[in-house]
């Protein structure tokens, strides 16, 4: 019996319209990568299980997908194993293999086998789907898209300033103007966890300040008190909730608070100088601001840390983000690789076009001429026009049988095509044919021996 | 401790001028399967494993990669299954998701599942990666991209028509000339089978006469007499070992052949009509021609068949192939729904077009423009330059650290890099920068008002 179909829950089939959707903002990242000097490198779907498990933390590895040995996958399962029927111990002996869960390892894992073939500094980006065993909800997905560009192999705060104008071209040309560049510095947050003394509750310290936006001063406050932190080391932090102005009166404050903490002043160094090297070059038009509540993937990060923020107005978290990490290739066995890299969120990206109807009309346009079918010899007329017209890169399809004309004409309309072309039996005689502009209904005949007019009139 | 990285076997890295390469043969492709009017779709890396089991046959169940289940997969198997310890039983109960196999069936449950927001007749391409567990070897992988164009919803020869110009074009532009496009019509063989009296075996017939052009006719004839065909037979399908002359002439012989085997006779007409029509159009490069051994997934095309062959004197299996079937989607619940489609082999595409050295040597250029770093003074100076550059779409990047210039320009050879831009303490006075065309080592200085006089000359 035929079933009835379905794909698997977090997963998503992509119509035309959204692959051009989708494709218009990946080429236009792709551009810029290249135009900013970055390379491209693809990996393997799957690796080896050992490559990402332990990479993520323990939530993470719980959300990698596992695949199934081939063949006679429990042939070597020992019996004492298996007896205990437990998933846990069971699942390294039957999976050798899993599911990309993000870029980064991949890339950690390519640089170190690679290295003698690179050229450091190396500038690659990556752009693959990842899958993750989350579950589902509202714009999470198991399948989903990284777009990530990063730098390895040399340490230089021009990267960061690079990475911002970056960000800056992309979105002004995806004419998604005033997306907001926050920007931050783990050595700040260090900074200010050492000076409130509570440098060894720093994560805690990170997580709760992060959720300022959300949840207020007292819920920051009541949250940090949870976890430990005292009511003096939050009192020693109140400036912290009441910063506000431009970001250089923000840095003098901050310069004030971390007067006593060299990582913390030197945090600000870095900061000050990314901010006015990016002022002197300038952007198109991105905004640049501090935001010293910005804590993402901290314990990854060791220097720069930044996040991009839809257009005021627009309800959407990040839409891309990234930062500075020393050591990412350490963990295969490469030590002192230092990188900084970004990362554009693509399914958000998406909604925010969307939402403010930023994608260009031509994208729902699958074909720019259809010629209508009258007959076997009308056809072949037309084949040949439309050899002619391909062979200019114009996009063109002939209906392929002769029916109705109405329902021709329909398909025309739902494929959104702007010009139909009709050869039919006058035609054929004349040697011309006919082109009807959709949009106006006018219609004009040209010589079927001077398509180069029509082809010029396009 | 930190592991040595390795990839699983049959997967691969793709280097920088690799994805190039590929995305040169990918663009090429997509952009003529656009100006023929396909579409593009994407679907899921995996489906459900309902929707892929059993349609590859025994053989491609074992060449499906299964995933397993998250989190506690063994706490819903019984316990009759579990003791049994059999992989065959146990498979099911612990996976429900498997990796496409290939991007035929998922298309089939994509237009049965969106059957109500497609117009037929639907001309849809996809190209996305598939995973097979095959056993690994020297051109086969265990994750590999497929590029399809099929046309589904209209019963059209010249939709054969068209694909066979699709191939030309593509292959044209690809510059690789004078590609074998063979043809041949499931009906035809059906007609000879009949035809010979062995209809009842024609797979075993078809799949022998397809190796003619390797073992020669003494071995198809042996094959074909241990499979089980009469000596009488075999006799009777004389005619076609020594098919020789134009594809007419050989036309001529076979409509002798099957003067009585309607469905042989219809096959030939059908063959007759694309090779007619085609000729009447015209191809730019390729060599089109029948080749009745051809059988190429017999079970699974009911009208043509066609395949591409690489230009003479090159080594390789097929570089593309495809056909018509005339029943896609009934295994989905949709009767009647016909489709043709072709296919197009990447990797081996690849490999022809390395071993004629026909990839554009700009492909292994990643940058068109390498600023050196003098310092920081100079590099702010260089970073306004770069923007300009970036902003006209030229590749360009800042070497991001001051570091010793024979190093630099090192880096600038390795990267192939045609114009290095050196501003020093001496430029940045005379607010000038000097570019170094480093083919022919000449050297000239522009002033930084008017970047455009260097654009022009690029």
């Amino acid at each position: 019996m035929a079933q009835k179909p379905s794909i698997p829950k977090g997963t998503r089939d992509f119509s035309p319209t959204e692959v051009n959707k989708r494709n218009y903002i990946f080429d236009t990242i792709k551009r810029h990568f290249q135009v900013f000097g970055f390379q491209p490198i693809e990996t393997p779907s799957f690796e080896n299980s050992e490559t990402l498990l332990g990479k993520y933390g323990e939530e993470g590895d719980r959300l990698i997908f596992k695949i199934l040995n081939s063949g006679d996958f429990l042939g070597k399962v020992d019996d004492v194993t298996y007896s205990s029927k437990n998933s846990n111990s069971l699942a390294p002996k039957i999976t050798e293999k899993a599911l990309r869960y993000d870029l980064t390892v991949p890339f950690a894992r390519y640089v170190v086998m690679h290295q003698n073939e690179i050229d450091f500094p190396f500038k690659r980006y990556q752009i693959q789907p990842v899958w993750r065993a989350d579950r589902p909800q509202k714009g999470r997905f198991r399948e989903f898209y990284q777009c990530d560009a990063d730098v390895v192999g040399a340490n230089s705060l021009l990267q960061e300033v690079e990475l911002v104008q970056l960000y800056d071209a992309v979105f002004t040309d995806l004419k998604l103007k005033g997306v907001h560049i926050k920007l931050n510095n783990r050595k700040i947050l260090v900074g200010i966890a050492e000076i409130i003394g509570a440098k060894h509750l720093l994560v805690d310290f990170t997580v709760a300040l992060d959720k300022l936006d959300k949840i207020g001063e007292e819920g920051v406050k009541k949250e940090m008190l949870e976890k430990g932190i005292s009511e003096s080391s939050i009192a020693k932090a109140a400036p912290l909730f009441s910063l506000s102005g431009s970001s250089a009166e923000q840095l003098n404050i901050l310069k004030g608070l971390l007067q006593d903490s060299e990582q913390g002043l030197e945090g600000i160094v870095e900061l000050e100088f990314i901010m006015d090297t990016v002022k002197e070059t300038g952007l198109r038009s991105a905004q640049l601001s501090l935001d010293v509540t910005l804590a993402r993937g901290l314990n990854y990060y060791t220097g720069t840390i930044l996040e991009v923020g839809a257009p005021e107005g627009v309800k959407m978290g990040s839409i891309g983000g990234g930062g500075r990490y020393d050591d990412l290739t350490g963990i295969f066995g490469l030590k002192d690789v230092s990188g900084v890299g970004i990362s554009f969120g693509l399914d958000r990206i998406y909604l925010v076009l969307e939402e403010l109807d930023l994608f260009p009309q031509t994208l729902e346009q699958s074909i720019e001429v259809l010629c209508l079918n009258f007959g076997e010899k009308e056809a072949l007329a037309s084949l040949r026009l439309i050899g002619t017209l391909r062979e200019s890169g114009i996009k063109t399809d002939l209906y392929p049988i002769n029916t109705k004309i109405q329902k021709q004409f329909k398909y025309a309309n739902n494929r959104n095509v702007p010009y139909v072309i009709l050869i039919g039996e006058k035609e054929l005689v004349e040697h011309t044919f006919v082109v009807k502009n959709m949009a106006s209904g006018d219609q004009k005949t040209f010589s079927l021996d001077s398509v180069e007019d029509f082809i010029a009139a396009l």
